[in-house]
Protein backbone atom coordinates (compact mmCIF):
# COMPACT_ATOMS: atom_id res chain seq x y z
CA UNK A 1 0.00 0.00 0.00
CA UNK A 2 1.53 3.09 -1.27
CA UNK A 3 -0.30 5.74 0.37
CA UNK A 4 -1.66 5.76 4.09
CA UNK A 5 -3.68 8.18 5.60
CA UNK A 6 -3.43 8.54 9.65
CA UNK A 7 -7.10 9.94 10.46
CA UNK A 8 -10.47 9.08 11.48
CA UNK A 9 -13.30 8.80 9.07
CA UNK A 10 -15.39 11.28 11.03
CA UNK A 11 -12.62 13.90 10.99
CA UNK A 12 -13.45 16.86 8.57
CA UNK A 13 -9.94 17.18 7.89
CA UNK A 14 -9.46 13.64 7.11
CA UNK A 15 -12.94 13.63 5.20
CA UNK A 16 -11.05 16.31 3.04
CA UNK A 17 -8.49 14.48 2.33
CA UNK A 18 -10.02 10.90 1.52
CA UNK A 19 -12.81 13.23 -1.01
CA UNK A 20 -9.48 14.50 -2.88
CA UNK A 21 -8.01 10.97 -3.64
CA UNK A 22 -11.76 9.77 -4.31
CA UNK A 23 -12.16 12.51 -6.93
CA UNK A 24 -8.84 11.54 -8.20
CA UNK A 25 -10.13 7.88 -8.46
CA UNK A 26 -6.66 6.96 -6.57
CA UNK A 27 -7.66 3.31 -5.20
CA UNK A 28 -4.63 2.19 -4.02
CA UNK A 29 -4.55 3.91 -0.06
CA UNK A 30 -5.57 2.99 3.33
CA UNK A 31 -6.89 4.55 6.31
CA UNK A 32 -4.94 4.21 9.50
CA UNK A 33 -7.80 4.96 12.27
CA UNK A 34 -6.24 6.88 14.83
CA UNK A 35 -8.31 7.05 17.95
CA UNK A 36 -8.72 10.43 19.48
CA UNK A 37 -10.46 9.44 22.42
CA UNK A 38 -7.39 7.49 23.31
CA UNK A 39 -5.04 10.09 22.85
CA UNK A 40 -3.48 7.83 20.21
CA UNK A 41 -2.55 12.16 18.50
CA UNK A 42 -0.40 12.34 21.88
CA UNK A 43 1.35 9.71 21.67
CA UNK A 44 5.29 9.82 20.75
CA UNK A 45 4.94 7.94 17.08
CA UNK A 46 2.12 9.87 16.53
CA UNK A 47 4.05 13.22 17.11
CA UNK A 48 7.16 11.89 15.59
CA UNK A 49 4.97 12.16 12.51
CA UNK A 50 2.78 15.46 13.18
CA UNK A 51 4.47 17.40 15.82
CA UNK A 52 1.16 19.26 16.72
CA UNK A 53 -0.49 15.99 17.79
CA UNK A 54 -3.55 16.22 15.28
CA UNK A 55 -4.99 14.12 12.59
CA UNK A 56 -4.40 13.47 9.49
CA UNK A 57 -0.78 12.73 8.47
CA UNK A 58 0.00 11.57 4.60
CA UNK A 59 2.73 8.42 4.45
CA UNK A 60 3.70 8.34 0.85
CA UNK A 61 6.74 6.01 1.05
CA UNK A 62 9.10 8.38 2.77
CA UNK A 63 7.35 11.58 2.86
CA UNK A 64 5.45 12.30 5.95
CA UNK A 65 3.09 15.39 5.15
CA UNK A 66 0.70 17.30 7.43
CA UNK A 67 -1.96 19.80 6.96
CA UNK A 68 -4.99 18.84 5.34
CA UNK A 69 -5.27 21.37 2.34
CA UNK A 70 -1.11 20.42 2.27
CA UNK A 71 -2.06 17.02 1.43
CA UNK A 72 -5.00 17.51 -0.49
CA UNK A 73 -3.06 20.02 -3.17
CA UNK A 74 0.05 17.74 -3.21
CA UNK A 75 -2.46 14.23 -3.96
CA UNK A 76 -3.77 16.21 -6.36
CA UNK A 77 -0.92 17.82 -8.34
CA UNK A 78 0.45 14.17 -8.07
CA UNK A 79 -2.40 12.47 -9.80
CA UNK A 80 -2.83 15.50 -12.12
CA UNK A 81 -3.96 14.09 -15.60
CA UNK A 82 -5.94 11.63 -13.33
CA UNK A 83 -10.28 11.89 -12.32
CA UNK A 84 -11.11 15.05 -11.56
CA UNK A 85 -9.42 18.15 -12.92
CA UNK A 86 -8.79 19.85 -9.40
CA UNK A 87 -6.27 22.66 -9.70
CA UNK A 88 -8.12 24.42 -12.72
CA UNK A 89 -7.46 23.93 -16.37
CA UNK A 90 -5.80 26.55 -17.15
CA UNK A 91 -3.22 29.52 -15.16
CA UNK A 92 -6.30 31.76 -15.04
CA UNK A 93 -8.32 28.95 -13.59
CA UNK A 94 -5.52 27.66 -11.14
CA UNK A 95 -5.12 31.23 -9.87
CA UNK A 96 -8.97 31.51 -9.20
CA UNK A 97 -8.74 28.37 -7.44
CA UNK A 98 -6.18 28.80 -5.26
CA UNK A 99 -8.55 32.51 -4.36
CA UNK A 100 -11.49 30.67 -3.21
CA UNK A 101 -9.13 27.86 -1.77
CA UNK A 102 -7.88 30.52 0.69
CA UNK A 103 -11.14 32.33 1.26
CA UNK A 104 -12.49 28.76 2.35
CA UNK A 105 -9.26 28.85 4.61
CA UNK A 106 -9.70 32.60 6.01
CA UNK A 107 -12.97 33.79 5.52
CA UNK A 108 -15.36 30.26 5.67
CA UNK A 109 -13.61 28.23 7.64
CA UNK A 110 -12.98 30.18 10.99
CA UNK A 111 -16.41 30.79 11.76
CA UNK A 112 -18.32 27.40 10.20
CA UNK A 113 -15.50 25.19 12.93
CA UNK A 114 -15.99 27.21 15.51
CA UNK A 115 -20.03 27.01 14.94
CA UNK A 116 -19.34 23.05 14.89
CA UNK A 117 -16.94 22.98 17.73
CA UNK A 118 -19.60 24.71 20.33
CA UNK A 119 -22.66 23.07 18.77
CA UNK A 120 -21.34 19.32 18.48
CA UNK A 121 -18.00 18.86 20.15
CA UNK A 122 -18.45 20.73 23.48
CA UNK A 123 -20.70 18.14 25.10
CA UNK A 124 -18.43 15.72 23.68
CA UNK A 125 -15.72 16.96 25.75
CA UNK A 126 -18.17 17.57 28.95
CA UNK A 127 -18.06 21.10 28.31
CA UNK A 128 -20.86 23.51 27.93
CA UNK A 129 -21.77 24.90 24.06
CA UNK A 130 -21.52 29.19 24.51
CA UNK A 131 -24.27 30.47 22.81
CA UNK A 132 -22.74 33.60 22.66
CA UNK A 133 -19.95 32.65 20.54
CA UNK A 134 -22.56 30.65 17.84
CA UNK A 135 -24.75 33.71 17.66
CA UNK A 136 -21.33 35.93 16.53
CA UNK A 137 -19.76 33.31 14.33
CA UNK A 138 -23.55 32.90 12.48
CA UNK A 139 -23.62 36.30 11.63
CA UNK A 140 -19.94 36.27 10.23
CA UNK A 141 -20.62 33.45 8.35
CA UNK A 142 -24.22 34.73 7.39
CA UNK A 143 -21.51 37.59 5.49
CA UNK A 144 -19.33 35.17 4.15
CA UNK A 145 -22.06 32.95 2.55
CA UNK A 146 -24.00 36.58 1.18
CA UNK A 147 -20.84 37.02 -0.95
CA UNK A 148 -21.44 32.98 -2.42
CA UNK A 149 -24.46 33.58 -3.29
CA UNK A 150 -23.71 36.69 -5.24
CA UNK A 151 -20.64 35.11 -6.60
CA UNK A 152 -22.69 31.71 -7.09
CA UNK A 153 -25.16 33.68 -9.21
CA UNK A 154 -22.95 34.33 -12.02
CA UNK A 155 -20.25 31.25 -11.68
CA UNK A 156 -21.75 27.52 -11.34
CA UNK A 157 -18.68 26.63 -9.16
CA UNK A 158 -16.80 28.87 -7.16
CA UNK A 159 -13.73 29.19 -9.52
CA UNK A 160 -15.44 29.04 -12.83
CA UNK A 161 -17.34 26.33 -14.78
CA UNK A 162 -15.92 23.33 -12.94
CA UNK A 163 -15.95 21.53 -9.66
CA UNK A 164 -12.49 22.26 -8.23
CA UNK A 165 -10.11 21.60 -5.10
CA UNK A 166 -11.92 25.18 -3.76
CA UNK A 167 -15.48 23.63 -3.92
CA UNK A 168 -14.14 20.42 -2.29
CA UNK A 169 -12.46 21.94 0.37
CA UNK A 170 -15.81 23.37 1.77
CA UNK A 171 -17.54 19.80 2.12
CA UNK A 172 -16.83 18.66 5.53
CA UNK A 173 -17.55 21.50 7.70
CA UNK A 174 -20.63 22.53 5.53
CA UNK A 175 -21.85 19.14 5.91
CA UNK A 176 -21.76 19.19 9.83
CA UNK A 177 -23.74 22.88 9.01
CA UNK A 178 -25.96 21.14 7.51
CA UNK A 179 -26.28 18.29 9.59
CA UNK A 180 -25.12 17.89 13.07
CA UNK A 181 -25.22 21.65 13.91
CA UNK A 182 -28.78 22.46 12.71
CA UNK A 183 -27.55 25.20 10.55
CA UNK A 184 -28.59 23.86 7.11
CA UNK A 185 -30.88 27.69 6.85
CA UNK A 186 -27.60 29.26 6.50
CA UNK A 187 -27.67 27.13 2.92
CA UNK A 188 -31.31 26.59 1.81
CA UNK A 189 -31.81 31.02 2.78
CA UNK A 190 -29.69 31.53 0.15
CA UNK A 191 -30.97 30.37 -3.81
CA UNK A 192 -27.52 29.83 -5.42
CA UNK A 193 -26.00 28.75 -2.43
CA UNK A 194 -28.46 25.85 -1.87
CA UNK A 195 -28.00 24.50 -5.10
CA UNK A 196 -24.27 24.82 -5.37
CA UNK A 197 -24.16 22.74 -1.61
CA UNK A 198 -27.00 20.38 -3.29
CA UNK A 199 -24.62 19.64 -6.30
CA UNK A 200 -20.82 19.35 -4.45
CA UNK A 201 -22.65 17.97 -1.72
CA UNK A 202 -24.19 14.65 -3.74
CA UNK A 203 -21.01 14.07 -5.67
CA UNK A 204 -19.94 10.13 -5.20
CA UNK A 205 -16.50 11.09 -3.70
CA UNK A 206 -18.13 12.83 -0.69
CA UNK A 207 -21.01 10.48 -0.18
CA UNK A 208 -18.71 7.57 -0.01
CA UNK A 209 -16.32 9.18 2.11
CA UNK A 210 -19.08 9.67 4.27
CA UNK A 211 -20.46 6.09 4.00
CA UNK A 212 -16.74 4.92 5.66
CA UNK A 213 -17.35 6.96 8.67
CA UNK A 214 -18.79 4.02 10.83
CA UNK A 215 -16.28 1.39 9.40
CA UNK A 216 -13.56 3.62 10.32
CA UNK A 217 -15.15 4.57 13.99
CA UNK A 218 -15.16 1.02 14.43
CA UNK A 219 -11.73 -0.38 12.81
CA UNK B 1 2.31 48.64 -15.86
CA UNK B 2 1.42 45.34 -16.00
CA UNK B 3 1.23 44.74 -12.21
CA UNK B 4 -1.05 46.80 -9.96
CA UNK B 5 -1.68 45.74 -6.18
CA UNK B 6 -4.36 47.80 -4.58
CA UNK B 7 -3.69 47.70 -0.98
CA UNK B 8 -1.41 49.90 1.72
CA UNK B 9 2.21 49.64 2.97
CA UNK B 10 1.42 49.16 6.59
CA UNK B 11 -1.00 46.30 5.56
CA UNK B 12 0.34 42.76 6.71
CA UNK B 13 -1.37 40.95 3.79
CA UNK B 14 -0.21 43.44 1.46
CA UNK B 15 3.74 43.32 2.47
CA UNK B 16 3.19 39.76 1.58
CA UNK B 17 2.64 40.02 -1.62
CA UNK B 18 5.19 42.89 -1.89
CA UNK B 19 7.77 40.80 -0.35
CA UNK B 20 7.35 38.34 -2.68
CA UNK B 21 7.37 40.34 -5.81
CA UNK B 22 10.94 41.92 -4.62
CA UNK B 23 11.86 38.02 -3.92
CA UNK B 24 10.70 36.95 -7.43
CA UNK B 25 13.00 40.13 -8.64
CA UNK B 26 9.77 41.44 -10.63
CA UNK B 27 10.17 44.91 -11.19
CA UNK B 28 6.86 45.59 -13.31
CA UNK B 29 4.62 46.60 -10.65
CA UNK B 30 2.96 49.37 -8.57
CA UNK B 31 1.48 49.98 -5.64
CA UNK B 32 -1.97 51.60 -5.61
CA UNK B 33 -2.52 52.57 -1.75
CA UNK B 34 -6.47 51.69 -0.34
CA UNK B 35 -6.89 54.67 2.40
CA UNK B 36 -8.95 52.45 4.62
CA UNK B 37 -9.19 55.01 7.04
CA UNK B 38 -11.48 56.81 4.48
CA UNK B 39 -13.08 53.64 4.04
CA UNK B 40 -11.86 53.36 0.83
CA UNK B 41 -11.69 49.56 0.73
CA UNK B 42 -15.84 49.48 1.24
CA UNK B 43 -16.34 51.68 -2.23
CA UNK B 44 -17.99 50.15 -5.14
CA UNK B 45 -15.12 50.13 -6.82
CA UNK B 46 -13.91 48.23 -4.51
CA UNK B 47 -15.65 45.47 -3.78
CA UNK B 48 -16.44 45.01 -7.54
CA UNK B 49 -12.73 43.56 -7.40
CA UNK B 50 -12.88 42.09 -4.17
CA UNK B 51 -16.48 41.67 -2.72
CA UNK B 52 -15.14 41.02 1.03
CA UNK B 53 -14.09 44.35 1.25
CA UNK B 54 -10.38 43.38 2.23
CA UNK B 55 -7.25 44.37 1.00
CA UNK B 56 -4.86 43.72 -1.10
CA UNK B 57 -6.19 42.85 -4.72
CA UNK B 58 -3.85 42.02 -7.54
CA UNK B 59 -4.71 43.34 -10.91
CA UNK B 60 -2.42 41.45 -13.51
CA UNK B 61 -4.00 42.53 -17.18
CA UNK B 62 -7.74 40.92 -17.32
CA UNK B 63 -7.17 38.46 -13.96
CA UNK B 64 -8.09 40.37 -11.24
CA UNK B 65 -7.23 38.11 -8.12
CA UNK B 66 -7.97 38.73 -3.99
CA UNK B 67 -6.30 36.79 -0.77
CA UNK B 68 -2.63 37.70 -0.40
CA UNK B 69 -1.63 33.67 0.03
CA UNK B 70 -3.21 33.09 -3.14
CA UNK B 71 -1.76 36.24 -4.43
CA UNK B 72 1.28 35.12 -3.53
CA UNK B 73 1.19 31.69 -4.84
CA UNK B 74 0.22 33.08 -8.35
CA UNK B 75 3.32 35.27 -8.50
CA UNK B 76 5.16 32.85 -7.35
CA UNK B 77 3.79 30.27 -10.22
CA UNK B 78 4.17 32.75 -13.01
CA UNK B 79 7.47 33.90 -12.09
CA UNK B 80 8.93 30.59 -11.29
CA UNK B 81 12.64 30.35 -12.38
CA UNK B 82 13.33 34.20 -11.33
CA UNK B 83 14.57 35.19 -8.29
CA UNK B 84 14.46 33.07 -5.31
CA UNK B 85 12.93 29.55 -5.38
CA UNK B 86 10.11 29.91 -3.21
CA UNK B 87 8.06 26.97 -4.57
CA UNK B 88 10.53 24.80 -3.53
CA UNK B 89 13.11 22.77 -6.23
CA UNK B 90 11.43 18.81 -6.05
CA UNK B 91 8.23 17.54 -5.74
CA UNK B 92 8.84 16.70 -2.25
CA UNK B 93 10.37 19.94 -1.24
CA UNK B 94 7.05 21.60 -3.21
CA UNK B 95 5.12 19.46 -0.30
CA UNK B 96 6.67 20.35 2.46
CA UNK B 97 6.32 24.03 1.27
CA UNK B 98 2.89 23.55 0.90
CA UNK B 99 3.05 22.02 4.56
CA UNK B 100 4.52 24.90 6.50
CA UNK B 101 2.50 27.60 4.09
CA UNK B 102 -0.47 25.92 6.00
CA UNK B 103 0.79 25.25 9.21
CA UNK B 104 1.15 29.60 9.16
CA UNK B 105 -2.10 29.77 7.64
CA UNK B 106 -4.19 27.50 10.12
CA UNK B 107 -2.19 27.52 13.50
CA UNK B 108 0.50 30.49 13.58
CA UNK B 109 -1.42 32.94 11.78
CA UNK B 110 -4.80 32.74 14.55
CA UNK B 111 -3.33 33.90 17.36
CA UNK B 112 -0.59 36.22 16.32
CA UNK B 113 -3.09 37.94 13.95
CA UNK B 114 -5.46 38.02 17.09
CA UNK B 115 -2.80 39.27 19.70
CA UNK B 116 -1.59 42.49 17.09
CA UNK B 117 -5.27 43.04 16.65
CA UNK B 118 -5.86 43.19 20.47
CA UNK B 119 -2.63 45.22 21.29
CA UNK B 120 -1.73 47.19 18.61
CA UNK B 121 -5.29 47.69 16.64
CA UNK B 122 -7.81 48.32 18.90
CA UNK B 123 -6.49 51.84 20.14
CA UNK B 124 -6.99 53.05 16.60
CA UNK B 125 -10.45 52.09 16.19
CA UNK B 126 -11.33 53.43 20.22
CA UNK B 127 -11.62 50.26 21.31
CA UNK B 128 -9.78 48.67 24.44
CA UNK B 129 -7.60 45.61 24.47
CA UNK B 130 -8.67 42.59 25.95
CA UNK B 131 -6.19 41.71 28.28
CA UNK B 132 -7.89 37.90 28.62
CA UNK B 133 -8.18 37.30 24.73
CA UNK B 134 -3.60 38.27 24.70
CA UNK B 135 -3.27 35.92 27.31
CA UNK B 136 -5.19 32.93 25.72
CA UNK B 137 -3.77 33.45 22.08
CA UNK B 138 0.09 33.99 23.77
CA UNK B 139 -0.51 30.71 25.32
CA UNK B 140 -1.49 29.15 21.95
CA UNK B 141 0.87 31.17 19.92
CA UNK B 142 4.02 29.41 22.21
CA UNK B 143 2.96 26.30 21.64
CA UNK B 144 2.87 26.52 18.07
CA UNK B 145 6.40 27.93 18.66
CA UNK B 146 7.96 25.66 20.92
CA UNK B 147 7.33 23.48 18.00
CA UNK B 148 9.09 25.72 15.45
CA UNK B 149 11.90 25.83 17.83
CA UNK B 150 12.12 22.12 18.13
CA UNK B 151 11.55 21.49 13.78
CA UNK B 152 13.97 24.70 13.86
CA UNK B 153 16.90 22.92 15.35
CA UNK B 154 16.79 20.31 12.38
CA UNK B 155 16.21 22.15 9.78
CA UNK B 156 17.69 26.02 9.04
CA UNK B 157 13.98 27.23 6.91
CA UNK B 158 11.08 25.60 7.69
CA UNK B 159 10.51 23.48 4.48
CA UNK B 160 14.64 22.44 4.38
CA UNK B 161 18.07 23.95 3.34
CA UNK B 162 16.43 27.52 1.61
CA UNK B 163 14.02 29.94 2.63
CA UNK B 164 10.85 29.09 0.79
CA UNK B 165 7.17 30.74 0.43
CA UNK B 166 6.39 28.90 3.59
CA UNK B 167 9.58 31.44 5.29
CA UNK B 168 7.94 34.22 4.07
CA UNK B 169 4.56 33.91 4.41
CA UNK B 170 5.29 34.57 8.76
CA UNK B 171 6.95 38.09 7.78
CA UNK B 172 4.65 40.59 8.29
CA UNK B 173 3.00 39.43 11.49
CA UNK B 174 5.57 38.10 13.07
CA UNK B 175 7.00 41.81 12.28
CA UNK B 176 4.36 43.66 14.13
CA UNK B 177 4.73 40.61 17.12
CA UNK B 178 8.33 41.37 17.16
CA UNK B 179 7.51 45.38 17.25
CA UNK B 180 4.43 47.29 17.46
CA UNK B 181 2.75 44.53 19.75
CA UNK B 182 5.88 43.92 22.12
CA UNK B 183 6.40 40.50 22.01
CA UNK B 184 9.71 39.87 21.02
CA UNK B 185 10.08 37.54 23.80
CA UNK B 186 8.10 34.95 21.82
CA UNK B 187 11.00 34.46 19.75
CA UNK B 188 14.12 35.45 21.44
CA UNK B 189 13.34 33.05 24.31
CA UNK B 190 13.63 30.21 21.63
CA UNK B 191 17.26 29.96 20.29
CA UNK B 192 16.45 28.52 17.12
CA UNK B 193 13.54 30.26 16.41
CA UNK B 194 15.21 33.81 17.17
CA UNK B 195 18.07 32.92 14.80
CA UNK B 196 15.88 31.93 12.09
CA UNK B 197 13.89 35.36 12.72
CA UNK B 198 16.97 36.91 12.48
CA UNK B 199 17.83 35.51 9.29
CA UNK B 200 14.69 35.64 7.32
CA UNK B 201 13.58 39.36 8.74
CA UNK B 202 16.77 40.88 7.53
CA UNK B 203 16.16 39.63 3.94
CA UNK B 204 16.73 42.81 1.78
CA UNK B 205 13.75 41.66 0.14
CA UNK B 206 11.39 42.22 3.28
CA UNK B 207 13.50 45.22 4.59
CA UNK B 208 12.77 47.17 1.50
CA UNK B 209 8.93 46.92 2.30
CA UNK B 210 9.07 47.79 4.78
CA UNK B 211 11.00 50.84 4.45
CA UNK B 212 8.33 51.38 1.71
CA UNK B 213 5.94 51.66 4.13
CA UNK B 214 6.01 55.38 5.08
CA UNK B 215 5.97 56.59 1.45
CA UNK B 216 2.62 54.43 0.58
CA UNK B 217 0.82 56.04 4.18
CA UNK B 218 1.22 59.24 2.29
CA UNK B 219 0.56 58.64 -1.87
Amino acid sequence: MSLIVHGAGYSTCTQRILTTLCELDVEDWKLEFVDMLKGVHKSPEHLAMQPFGQIPVLKDGDLTLFESRAVSRYLAEKFEGQGTALLGKDSKERALVNQWWEVESQNFNPPAASIVYEVVFTSMFGQKCNDEVVAQQVAKLEKVLDVYEAHLAKSKYLAGDSFTLADLSHLPYAQMLNTAAGKAELFTSRPHVSAWWTDISSRPSFQKVLGMNEFTKGQ
